[in-house]
């Protein structure tokens, strides 16, 4: 980052406290040395983008001149009535209850818009948001932007652990800090980093625990983040837990097509509550008037022709193919020592190693792992830092979305060798 | 709007300051009458959109699969490499001293992100920006929603007027108040509204009095807007106000390719001040880490193959035909007491009624324009609203960019009929 030599102070209070991404060094490095093996990057396998569904959806667009020339013009703030239509009907057919009102389904550049707008909305500097620890670090990074207190609430392989929720909102409510709470923040869905999902009885603890702390004069949201619901590979079917908020009010549902379809279309969306919609607009306004328009009308027509679900079904059986791979050679290479959650969805694995072997940089493993030239994610980037709280430093996300099948295999291999080393 | 029962003191500060903007429900009356002919749209011409030439570069990128999956994959938040440097040579073609660093050009959604990252990165609450009276009423949506005060300076037609920068400046300076101003906003090509640009010598006089304000302790940013610079029908050509700037500190350039080309792919770009780049770069990792990928890849084969530059000549051969016929209209049809200004490039004609001619809403003549089912921009919308300060009302922008030509005659004679009318 460039040093501001004597002009600092001319930065608003927000651009001083939002910092470059810890992470981003970590992710360079394979441009520095295409040796290294990123069992880190958090893309998407390039294998299966779309490349022929677009230009197929291109050429069916365009033959309609008409069609492709609105596709070429500005959208409106909101995005496409017809794609937003579609989303609420889907939206119903997923389990929410209807009748959706499209009004509430705002098209965004990719769910991370969504997240930031929506904590804009809501949060002031030393307000409180609640996060799964551990959480989205991205997101980590919106928050301190923005100013927030970021309390992390303690997960198992089932989410958050709901005693945990009630004992820090017990203990904010006994500070007087309750009424700075304005969000809880939760991946409900094979979430990054670990990989696990909510059951269903977690989703109505969380829900009846905010509820029950909740009043109009403290009212707390919910932001789910639903940026894997696609990718499931097995198990069962669990309902949003936004269905349990059927007057539209609590939970902001987020939703993307970048890991199921194409990141590079940049497009995601939210289901708002009613009361919000028109506040995330205004921002929105102001930061673009609006999602790309020719984009939104790609994804409209691989909705409507179904080309999106047969997609989404054949990433998931590539993914789960790379998940299988990665898990036996976790469970054949690496000590009995290691332990790892076995992910029925999603992109990542969350590897534990004993308690005494810190995974952070700079320290032993991370070094071993680096002299054999592979990478992950350090546990640590991943928990909520908190004054006089101490978070687990002995874990590590890996991801099997991006890296080729054969790659991946070398690089847990050398993972492999790094943790007997670190071990020693 | 909707209204929170109760929980709007749930929103954060900046929510709260966030307006839906004025001219929403104006934008939107032509929905509700399809028989209304809006001279206020500010859409680009929907025939001119490049379906054919979108089309086949998709085509041309799709040929290459390997391409066009890294098109469809996550990007960086700066933009596309090749881009950057298509265009910071292509800046260097257009004047301004190079080498210029890439590294300095950032792409994002449309230039309006660029105004508003810019914006959020230096200016507070209570912060002052200086705009041109009348601006873009857009971005002062902007200003409003990061708690800005706006002053506007007053502009005849050769931009804003150097005694009046200096005299704004000599009296927040005598208030106290010089430190507070952050930044100016002047749109330097065929402003919106007025449709007018700087003259050379008015850069260097603008330029040279922020300089004089300006100290590392009160350093004072300038943001130029050159959206419409593509689109010059006749006169000389004006550098840029940034070759002004040969170290890169101070002016922020923001351009789009959404005048001249294309506005559903919703990309435009920045070149910034290399101690700033970090600081914008950081906020839009938290907004969306990226503009669409597939977008940014696709302008670039316009730019790289020429497609870019034929098609904006068509461009300019065609608006400029429009607003020949809206000048022949004006002149022909108009009481002659009616004054506007001849616009060399752009997309608009700034209107000027004889001064007891309110042309606001619930005014007389907006009225009698509304009776005839046209519409225009109120001029008030596009002054700086201060307090104690009066400004114009007599004034209305139209626009002959995204209306054809035989209703763009149809609601002009509407209009005239409009005019004699208030004026009896």
């Amino acid at each position: 980052m460039a040093v501001l030599t004597g002009r600092e102070h001319r930065l608003s209070a927000r651009a001083r406290r939002t910092k470059e991404p810890q992470i981003s060094w970590l992710l360079k490095k394979p441009l520095e040395n295409p040796n290294i093996i990123s069992l880190a990057a958090g893309l998407v396998d390039q294998q299966t983008l779309p490349a022929r569904l677009i230009q197929q959806l291109v050429a069916e667009l365009f033959e309609n001149e008409d069609a492709a020339k609105r596709a070429l013009q500005y959208g409106t703030t909101e995005g496409e009535a017809n794609l937003r239509r579609l989303l609420a009907s889907r939206l119903e057919q997923a389990g929410l209850q209807g009748p959706i009102d499209p009004e509430n389904v705002v098209l965004t550049n990719g769910s991370q818009q969504l997240l930031f707008l929506a904590t804009d909305v809501l949060v002031d500097p030393g307000d409180i948001v609640l996060v799964e620890d551990p959480t989205y670090f991205v997101y980590m990074g919106v928050l301190d932007a923005v100013g927030a207190r970021t309390i992390g609430v303690p997960t198992d392989d089932e989410g958050i652990i709901p005693e945990a929720l009630e004992e820090t909102l017990r203990q904010l409510a006994a500070d007087g800090d309750l009424p700075r709470v304005k969000l809880l923040y939760v991946m409900t869905y094979f979430q990054n980093p670990k990989g696990s999902s909510h059951s269903w009885r977690r989703r109505e603890q969380i829900y009846e625990i905010i509820e029950r702390y909740s009043s109009d004069e403290n009212y707390i949201y919910i932001i789910e983040d639903a940026a894997y619901y696609e990718l499931k590979f097995e198990g069962e079917d669990v309902p949003f837990l936004k269905t349990l908020d059927p007057q539209n009010e609590r939970v902001l549902l987020a939703m993307t097509f970048s890991k199921a379809f194409a990141p590079g279309l940049r497009l995601g969306y939210g289901y708002l509550p009613s009361e919000l919609t028109p506040h995330v607009l205004n921002q929105k306004g102001n930061h673009d008037f609006g999602s790309g328009n020719l984009a939104q009308n790609l994804v409209y027509h691989a909705l409507k022709t179904g080309a999106f679900d047969s997609h989404s079904a054949m990433l998931r059986t590539r993914y789960q193919r790379k998940r299988d791979i990665m898990l036996d050679v976790l469970r054949s290479k690496f000590p009995p020592e290691v332990k790892y959650l076995e992910p029925k969805g999603g992109l990542y694995v969350w590897v534990t190693m004993p308690e005494n072997v810190s995974t952070s940089p700079g320290g032993r493993f991370f070094e071993e792992a680096l002299a054999r030239e592979v990478l992950y994610v350090p546990g640590c980037y991943c928990y909520a830092q908190e004054e006089g709280r101490q978070k687990p430093d002995n874990q590590l996300r890996l991801c099997y979305a991006y890296i080729e099948e054969q790659p991946m295999i070398e690089g847990l291999h050398r993972l492999a060798d790094a943790c007997v080393a670190a071990l020693r």
